[in-house]
């Protein structure tokens, strides 16, 4: 036994992810959000139940104030209109005048040239750390996706060299979420392996990730550790509320329990985590 | 046992809805939802579980341009800005151009003068489907309701002929849900006796059905029996999830993994669909 | 046995919980709700599990026609932008000049000055009833908030004075909610002892709470007992929901199935209601 609930000998121990979930929790951190409208109460439930304390806030005339309080700011551009471009870049620059991380989730980045140019606009603020898909990775890195004839294998090995690339442009983490979730400082990197099929089958969950990463650097002080612990936890609270589950419905409402039932233990014995 | 799930013997065999289930599942539809705040979560989540692929899209700096690649639109007067009706509007218009079908909610739409004035301006673009509870679709077509005298069989009658009224004038289909369903082309039709009283008391449902139509137009050759056989999924999904349900609470929960749970075999054998 | 649901013997006879609540339901008042995004789900599917019609309408182009013909009106400032508050302006003179209860939610009003200011301008214009927690109605009562060094007891005493001298400046009732409810009209008060630790766990229960308490209102003729009512009412669905939930989610589903499940011999018996 030892006096700390990550045991020595994981494949990555320096991630140390049970005693980052501890300090996350007694630390509470009110974690900022402008996130979309379909997002905005499961994030804050998940925020809630993690036990951070979330503050949806995306007003032009306030984002910026309560950035220079919050001790994360979050921005999703899953719903975009002008305005809300103009406030997350005000909180965003706030964020960064105030020494508090924040993290750009660029959801369908890919899809139409205005969330194009908004996600390239908002991938140059400094962001702490994005967060998003392979294709959303790929498409903000600037790199080619892989063609039709790529296989599985070598689409992860395109979506990891995207979040590389990527990383090394922004100064900041990068992280690439899927069956396998992998993060990178464009130096060092980890893949989890934690998760569940179900969760893609409920909206949102990605969106609330982001959310959880916040609270998670908010509290740490090894941000690519401290990423690679949210990742883990996030993946395990879905394994759990798998087991039992009668479909996406009931699986949504279990995984909000286990978000708040996981305890630093049991991250430290299931986190799947290898540095890669 | 016939090679296909439905029975050759129904009532309505034209309608084929368990094939029309298979389909749609087959195809997982992307679908465009320009929708009210309330129903945005429960109908990602509604389209995701019944096998849909759903984007919540609705700034009017990209609407048009995702209509392009959606497989269908929706459109939901719910909670209105005059932004978001330019947006509706530029949406509804991408989608006739690019050939895809589109669905208009108009909820409330007898409410108030703003309401009366966006409903008439989009049920003049071309809509493929409107689907509206009796009160809306009387309002829509112009039909004056039944007086306080009228007993509940002629309210009904009055719905299904404001229904007919109103597919003429906009040359697309019109659906009346209530305890019995009623979808016409403005000359054929069908009644689906499928649902619960439940679900009325969980907010947004109705809206997500919107979103469901929208997956079986995409997906479908057939759209008079396409809408049928929407409805009775949705409904029947509704039945089953009541049963044990401790109310609208855990009822919601249920109808998400029934939507997920329904087989093309459980709908060909629970649909309950006969010509009108 | 007696005629009514509520014994004759509790500690504040003049409330009668059960008949209010069997009033609100009999009435099933229609209630517009101009609140945040994150709260808008869960208080439609609050109001219609606990028997009232809600309605979320906010377009500036109609919130005032709807004000007209609702039977109360809420306003929460969680999520704001210029243009809804003009339409939270107007929505307000409207239910005052045509007679309708209206509800002030003041969300975070201390948190920016943005918030302060929209705050404090709503609170100028008549509400029935203001609800929110001792930090929000402190600020808005302008009065200091108790130092570092004030204990449990003292917070509690200076919140339930701040109340009434909010009460008395703006003429209508003030509650302030929290482990153990206030509410005033500034010379009277009761406190409520219902309610359970899990629900700050879940997001926008207090916002609920707000609609709920526009629904009694509307339904009733002695606001400060209604307030009272309405208040025990949530309080002992979160009790009830509370039994056998495995965490957040699962309590928040059942919260729900109680609002629905709460019967007025239910309220009678289980209310905690003191005259203070």
């Amino acid at each position: 036994m030892t006096d700390t609930p990550d045991a020595p000998d994981t494949a990555a121990p320096d991630v140390r992810p049970g005693e980052k979930l501890a300090a996350m929790r007694a630390a509470a951190p009110l974690v900022q959000n402008i996130t979309n409208y379909v997002a905005m109460n499961v994030m804050a439930n998940a925020l809630l139940a993690a036990g951070a304390s979330p503050a949806m806030v995306h007003a032009r005339e306030e984002s910026a104030d309560f950035a220079a309080i919050a001790s994360a700011l979050t921005i999703n551009i899953g719903t975009l209109s002008p305005e809300w471009v103009a406030s997350m870049e005000a909180a965003a620059a706030s964020a960064t005048a105030h020494g508090k991380p924040w993290v750009l989730d660029p959801v369908a980045v890919f899809a139409t040239a205005y969330r194009a140019e908004v996600g390239a606009q908002l991938a140059g603020l400094n962001p702490s750390l994005i967060r998003g898909n392979a294709s959303e990775i790929l498409a903000l890195s600037g790199a080619a996706a892989g063609g039709k004839g790529a296989d599985a294998g070598d689409a992860v090995a395109t979506a990891e060299a995207g979040a590389r690339a990527l990383s090394a442009r922004t100064g900041g983490i990068v992280a690439v979420t899927g069956p396998v979730d992998y993060v990178t400082d464009g130096t060092r990197g980890y893949r989890i392996a934690n998760g569940h099929p179900l969760m893609p089958k409920v909206t949102a969950l990605g969106c609330s990730l982001t959310g959880i990463c916040g609270a998670f650097l908010a509290a740490g002080e090894t941000p690519l550790e401290d990423i690679a612990a949210a990742l883990a936890f996030y993946g395990l609270a879905g394994e759990r509320a798998a087991q039992g589950a009668g479909g996406p419905g009931s699986f949504a409402v279990a995984f909000i329990d286990e978000l708040a039932a996981v305890t630093p233990e049991d991250l430290a014995a299931g986190a799947r985590i290898t540095p890669a």
